[in-house]
C-alpha cells in the first residue's frame, strides 16, 4: 500500500526525469529516488543519455550499502535486458533492493519482464503509483514507441486574433521575450526541430537551443520540398547543431553540398509526412518540435500527427495578416479538431496554452 | 488609517456594487455597507436603477438608528446633489454617520464635492480604500465619463488558430455551452448589444439576455449601412428586448416599418463609429457589448473605440474560416493594438481571456 512518503518519493523521481528530456533518446526518461530501510532518501539518480547508466545506476551508485534492505522508487518499470548497459533488475537485486515501486510499465518488448524478474527473486514490487503524472513526463517516448513515429508537439506564436504577422509581413516582435525564452526550452526537450520553406525563406531561422544550460541540441530539419529555400550560407545550416533537409525524391540539391539531405516522396502539397516521420524515426528522433510555419502545421494536422500543441498568446490584435495554421484539410466544423486544455500559464505578458488532442 | 475590517467591509461594498450592472446606466453602480459604532455591520445597499433610491439611503434605511455613530463605507463618492433623489451626503448626515470612507471621487461635475460638505459639517471622511478594485468595478461608467462617450467591451469567440468559423461557414458550436451562458452575463452587465450586417445576416441573432435571473435587457443595435440586413420578421425585431437599427443617412428604411432607426454618417467603409457612440449615449447608453463581426470589431478598433478584450477561445483547430478580426487598419507590427491581460479564466471546457488596451 502506497504511503505519502512512497508518493514524495516517486514525485521526486518524476522530477529527476524531467532532467533528461531531451538527451535520452531513443531512450524514456526515467528517474529513480532510493530510500533505505527506515525510509530515509539516500541515493538519487536519472538516464542522461542513451549509452549512459540507467538512473537506477546512478541512484544505487550514489547510496551505496544504505540500499540494502530498502527501496527503489522508479518512474518507468526497471528493465530487463542488457542492451549498451547491464539490466536494472539485475543491479536491484544485487543491491539488496527489498522493495521496488514503479510508475509505469515498459511499453518495451525488448526491455519489459524487469518486474516478474524482481518478484521472482522476492523483491515486493508494486505498479501505478503516480502513473499518469510519470507518463505525462514521458510522453513523447511513450507515445514514439506507440505509434511508432516519434512525438509531435506543434508550437506556435500567434496574437490574440490568431495571426503569426502583420498585413506585411512583420512579426519581430508579436511575443515577449520571456516566450521566446521559453521555447529555447521546449526545443531543448525535443531531438528535433521542424520548420517549413516559407519559415525558412522567409525568417533565415537558426532553430539551435540558445540560454539553457546543458542542452543537448536537437536536429534542425527543415521540410524543403523542392531545395529551393536553403542557400548556402543559410543559418541552419552552420555547426551550432546538426541538420538535415528534407527533400522530394526529384529535387535538385547541388547547392546544398554535404548537407545531410533526406530524400521523401510528394503529397497532394509538399512532402508525405509519415514518410518524413518515418525517416526522422529511423534516426532515432523519438520527439518532434515542429515550429512552422501554417501550412506544414496545416500538413500535419491533415496528417493526424500533431500529439500536443502549446501555443503562446500575445495579448496583441492586428486584424490582418497570416493565420497560425492554414490547409489542414478541415472544412467544416464537423471536422474540427477538438483539442483538451491541458495547461494555461502567464510567460511574462503572453498567456502560454498547451492542449492535446481528444481520442477520436 | 484603514483596518482590516474597513477593507473586509468595502469589498463588500464593491461586491454590492456590481449587483447594479446593466440596470443604473446613465448612473454608475455604488455598493454601500453601514457600521455601527462598535463596528457591526448593521446595512448594506446598492444602486439598483437610475431614478430609484442611491446605494447610500438603501444602506441608511436598512441600519435604522443603529447608523448613529456609526460609519458608512461607499463605493463612489457620496453625491451632493439633487436629481430624482436628494444628495446622499444630506442623508449620511441626518442619520448621524460619523465616519465615511468612500474608493472612488466622483468625476461627474455635477455630483461631487459630497466629501466636502460631509468634512465640513464635521464628519471624518477617507478616501481611496480598495480605490482600484471599485474602479475595475465601475471601469464602464468612469471610462464614459472620461471619454463622453459608451465604454466599449469587444466579446469574440474562436478557436486556437483565431477562427470564428469553418471554411465553409459552419460554426454551431465552435465554444461550449458553459461559455455561450457567460456571454448571455456580458449581454445583462451591457446597456447594449451591438452587431454588424455581416452576424444580422449569418446568424439572424435574438440578441436577449436569456438565463440570467433580474436581467435587464440591453438596447439591441445593428449597425446596418445599406439597411439591407435586418429584414421584417428577423429575430432582433421581437419584442423581447428594444432594438435600435443604425444605417447610414441615405439608406432606405421602408420595409422598417415602426422600427426604431439613427441615421448615421457613413465612414469610408460602413458607418461612422464615433457617430455612432454619440448617438447611443445620447440614449443613455454608458456600456456596449460589441458582439461582432470581424468586420465592425475592426471598424470600432480602427476607431480606437475597444475598452476591453474578452475572447472566448475553445480548443478546436480549423486551419481555415474567417478571422475573429479583421479590418482594424493595423498594416505592420508597430501599429499592432497592444493589451495588458487582465483575467484568464476556465469557461467548461474553454478559456474566457480578458484584456485592455494599454495606453497609447
Amino acid at each position: 500500500m502506497a504511503t505519502a512518503a512512497d508518493a514524495d518519493a516517486m514525485r521526486r523521481a518524476i522530477e529527476l526525469a524531467a532532467r533528461g528530456l531531451g538527451s535520452t533518446s531513443p531512450n524514456p526518461v526515467v528517474g529513480c529516488v532510493i530510500t533505505d530501510a527506515s525510509g530515509a532518501v539516500v541515493g538519487e539518480g536519472f538516464h542522461q543519455k542513451a549509452g549512459a547508466p540507467h538512473a537506477e545506476v546512478h541512484a544505487l551508485s550514489a547510496a551505496g550499502d544504505k540500499a540494502r534492505g530498502g527501496t527503489a522508487y522508479v518512474t518507468l518499470e526497471p528493465c530487463n535486458h542488457t542492451g549498451r548497459t547491464g539490466p536494472c533488475s539485475q543491479a536491484l537485486l544485487q543491491a539488496g533492493i527489498a522493495r521496488v515501486v514503479y510508475a509505469v510499465g515498459d511499453p518495451n518488448p525488448q526491455a519489459t519482464g524487469g518486474a516478474d524478474t524482481l518478484r521472482a527473486a522476492g523483491v515486493e514490487v508494486e505498479q501505478g503509483l503516480l502513473a499518469k503524472e510519470a507518463e505525462a513526463g514521458n510522453a513523447a517516448w511513450l507515445t514514439s514507441v506507440r505509434l511508432g513515429r516519434p512525438y509531435v508537439l506543434w508550437k506556435y506564436a500567434a496574437t490574440l486574433d490568431g495571426r503569426i504577422a502583420a498585413e506585411d509581413g512583420t512579426s519581430r516582435w508579436i511575443t515577449s521575450p520571456e516566450a521566446r525564452a521559453d521555447v529555447h526550452r521546449l526545443r531543448a526537450e525535443a531531438d528535433a526541430v521542424v520548420v517549413g520553406s516559407g519559415t525558412a525563406r522567409t525568417d533565415d531561422p537558426h532553430l539551435a537551443v540558445r540560454g539553457v544550460e546543458g542542452a543537448v541540441q536537437p536536429l534542425r530539419v527543415v521540410v524543403d520540398t523542392e531545395a529551393e529555400a536553403v542557400r548556402p550560407g543559410a543559418r541552419v545550416l552552420d555547426d551550432a547543431a546538426p541538420t538535415l533537409v528534407a527533400v522530394a525524391e526529384d529535387a535538385d540539391t547541388a547547392h546544398l553540398g554535404d548537407t545531410d539531405v533526406v530524400r521523401l516522396p510528394r503529397a497532394a502539397t509538399g512532402l508525405d509526412i509519415p514518410a518524413l516521420l518515418a525517416a526522422l524515426h529511423g534516426r532515432g528522433v523519438r520527439s518532434v518540435l515542429l515550429e512552422g510555419g501554417p501550412a506544414l502545421a496545416g500538413a500535419f494536422v491533415a496528417a493526424g500527427a500533431v500529439d500536443k500543441v502549446v501555443g503562446y498568446l500575445a495579448p496583441v490584435l492586428l486584424g490582418a495578416g497570416p493565420a497560425a495554421l492554414t490547409g489542414g484539410g478541415i472544412t467544416t466544423i464537423a471536422e474540427a479538431l477538438r483539442l483538451e486544455l491541458t495547461e494555461t500559464v502567464r510567460i511574462g505578458p503572453d498567456l502560454r496554452i498547451s492542449a492535446t488532442p481528444k481520442e477520436r
